[in-house]
């Protein structure tokens, strides 16, 4: 290892937690863990948790960053031992039970990996390099500032091949996230972008979902993936399931289905997969590039290493794929491993993790949502109204500030979108911000 | 003129007038003017109008740039025969009576050049390669960043020397802009960064202003200039009078005075320049580089190309300085010229220009703040009152959205900033930035 000297952290007499990440696991776990019986150090690239279930807002407009993101230290002002520090980490040293990170070395006595997901292209390169994905605040306000610039140069252009390429968006990936981007778009479509551009034919505007599977929103019931698919029509979206994309060199999007497309924009929303950390044990990285641990969320080969959330997978016999990637896995993992390490200060001994499934949502507009509950399944307005209500009490309990919530949804009935700024342009920029903001952790 | 194409806007049977620049003239000349009689093309390299008084609270995080920022065609979406281009300009043809955008060529029967002002160095060649300017959303979000992680920084340091660096701040300039940034900083310093970075010693941090003249805020009354370096000197800023800045390497400031500092990090709002666009007549560019136009806002040389506020000059012989570079100057001149050009159609002859001062103001924290009206001058917390209901009309005035600004007042008088996200990291993005960004609309 590269010595860049050590990290500003005071030793004190508490065994240290290091926790990499500050998404819904890492979050969670440290605030829950009693730091008077440790000390915590919580590492993030950024100063801000994401509340990533509302990104596609932020991509389509409807949002501000700032109404989905919260500072760091503003969450722990008040919590005693507990250090954040602005900084990526290159590696773990597992012998000398150090990491490397770009503010120097340091030691941990129990270290939590909580660093969540990368988008996978699974190979295609050509995607890699054109596409843009939606994975992050940048990338999506890389995203947004797309969108509404190809609409400026739609308007001033006469050539009709152009023009439609320009306003013809893939989205590639029937999950929660594209669908409920896709159906985003279809409301820009219908609601927001004709008073903008009155002098743009918005009936060249194509959004083109999709999928894999013979269905969207694969995971959730037949019932909401039928709906859904009704609603998005609705939308003036284009569904195209069973369907794999091959190539897209920037211009042309080959599938292996009978529809090709002629589109300026791809976005990527169908893959991901884990971002663990150099210098693990390769036999602890899995399928889809996560970290298995055990029911404790612990490796195997380094028991006082965990991992948490979307970077990590449980396999037990019953469940050879483990726990889906979902905020909400994240969470209850964060607040259990809290709970066991708090534990474990009362001479008390760990308990296994169990996921607790609370249902799954998906809105694709205003009224059309799909809600699968555990024991009742329902779509439409009032599955609205629950998205909205969830959402609301998830936000103000993450930022407390009902206000931006409150302004958002009056908008929201208001067919208002937000001020669709074009901060930075996107021109010449993606490729840069991909390299930096893209590969999560690791180095 | 290299050939681009045309830009796309139809030919019709009214006289075309072309806009260059959202600003405060611009967007008023363009509200104001009768459309039925003209047809207005308004281009702008932003898609938003920034409301630039407040923008040094986006630079201190104090408000997010959606609260001073206002899409531009939401102003104008019920106005005739307007359209609106997101475009640069890169140069004047006066023969062809066209200019050169970026989305192609286009002609004018009347044109109005209201490019503001761009940052002006004074020839301190090493002051433009290392200094932060503020005269953007952008180059505001890139200070941000950057004062946001020199606190992260300087947490992590063990060197007293590089810790006091990062903790410096040198403003140059103590006009509005400077005396307003480093009253926020000020409060940043007592009131916002101890709750986030307890663990830091905020001592530590400095906050100098540095003014060539012998008093801050020279422009207005001996009253303001004394009772705005008493609050700022309560603020914790130091302020350095009669001295001038020779160099800046990145890390000393030398200064012609008795101190040289050791700072990380020197922020310029000494000085602007207009920002005319190539193609004019030399001659008619002043000194300051604005554009020299009469009582009507015309060019002596092209009658119907027209200047108005920032970029442009009326020099009289009682006033051979013209008036001062004011969003209130600015303002009137766009709401005048376009009544002149709503006379001409009525076969009326247009009326010469005459400023209004109403009044000059500035806040420098809480409370404390200066305002010099024709008649009467006061500071302190009605000043600061005032001041607070000025900037609340303008803004709703401007976007209609009260709730944002109520949402801020709040956080006001909680003494609680705003979001403090950095959400581009500030390191290595500078450069490029500054290129894209800082050369209004010339090339």
């Amino acid at each position: 290892m590269k010595n860049r000297g050590r990290m500003n952290i005071p030793n004190i007499d508490l065994p240290r937690i290091i926790i990499i990440g500050a998404g819904f696991a890492g979050l969670n776990l440290a605030k829950k863990i009693n730091s008077k019986r440790y000390q915590i150090v919580l590492i993030d690239k950024n100063n801000y948790h994401t509340f990533q279930p509302l990104m596609y807002q932020v991509a389509s407009a409807g949002l501000e960053p700032d109404a989905i993101s919260y500072p760091i230290r503003k969450v722990f002002r008040n919590k005693k031992n507990f250090y954040f520090r602005l900084a990526s980490v290159d590696k773990i040293n597992t012998k000398l039970q150090s990491i490397k990170t770009s503010l120097g070395n340091i030691n941990y006595d129990q270290l939590v990996i909580a660093t969540g997901a990368k988008n996978n292209f699974f190979g295609l390169e050509s995607v890699e390099q054109n596409a843009l994905p939606m994975k992050s605040l940048v990338e999506s306000l890389n995203l947004r500032s797309k969108i509404l610039e190809n609409f400026e140069l739609a308007l001033n252009s006469t050539d009709t091949l152009e023009q439609n390429r320009l306003m013809n968006f893939v989205i590639v990936g029937g999950g929660p996230t594209g669908v409920e981007l896709a159906g985003a778009l279809g409301e820009l479509k219908n609601k927001i972008l004709p008073k903008d551009f009155p002098d743009l034919d918005l009936r060249k505007m194509h959004i083109n979902l999709i999928e894999a599977a013979p269905k969207v929103l694969n995971v959730m019931s037949n019932n909401a993936s039928i709906n859904a698919e009704k609603f998005l029509r609705k939308l003036d979206v284009h569904v195209y399931t069973d369907t794999r994309v091959l190539n897209y060199d920037g211009t042309t999007v080959i599938t292996d289905g009978k529809h090709n497309f002629e589109a300026d924009t791809l976005i990527w929303a169908a893959g991901v997969s884990g971002a663990p950390i150099n210098g693990l044990d390769v036999s602890s990285i899995e399928r889809g590039n996560r970290i298995q641990v055990n029911e404790f969320n612990q490796l195997a080969s380094s028991p006082n290493i965990y991992s948490i959330g979307d970077v990590s997978v449980i396999q037990t016999k019953n469940n050879s794929k483990g726990h889906p990637m979902l905020g909400s896995v994240a969470m209850q993992q964060g607040i259990h491993l809290a709970k066991n390490f708090n534990r474990i200060t009362r001479g008390k001994s760990m308990v296994p993790f169990k996921y607790k499934d609370k249902g799954t949502m998906a809105t694709i507009g205003r009224n059309l949502a799909v809600v699968d509950l555990p024991k009742l399944k329902f779509s439409g307005s009032i599955a609205w109204l629950i998205w909205m209500l969830v959402h609301l009490m998830l936000l103000v309990g993450f930022r407390n500030r009902a206000l931006v919530f409150v302004n958002w949804t009056w908008n929201y009935f208001r067919y208002e979108n937000g001020n669709r700024l074009i901060i930075r342009p996107f021109k010449r920029r993606m490729k840069k911000d991909k390299e930096k903001h893209a590969p999560a952790y690791s180095e």
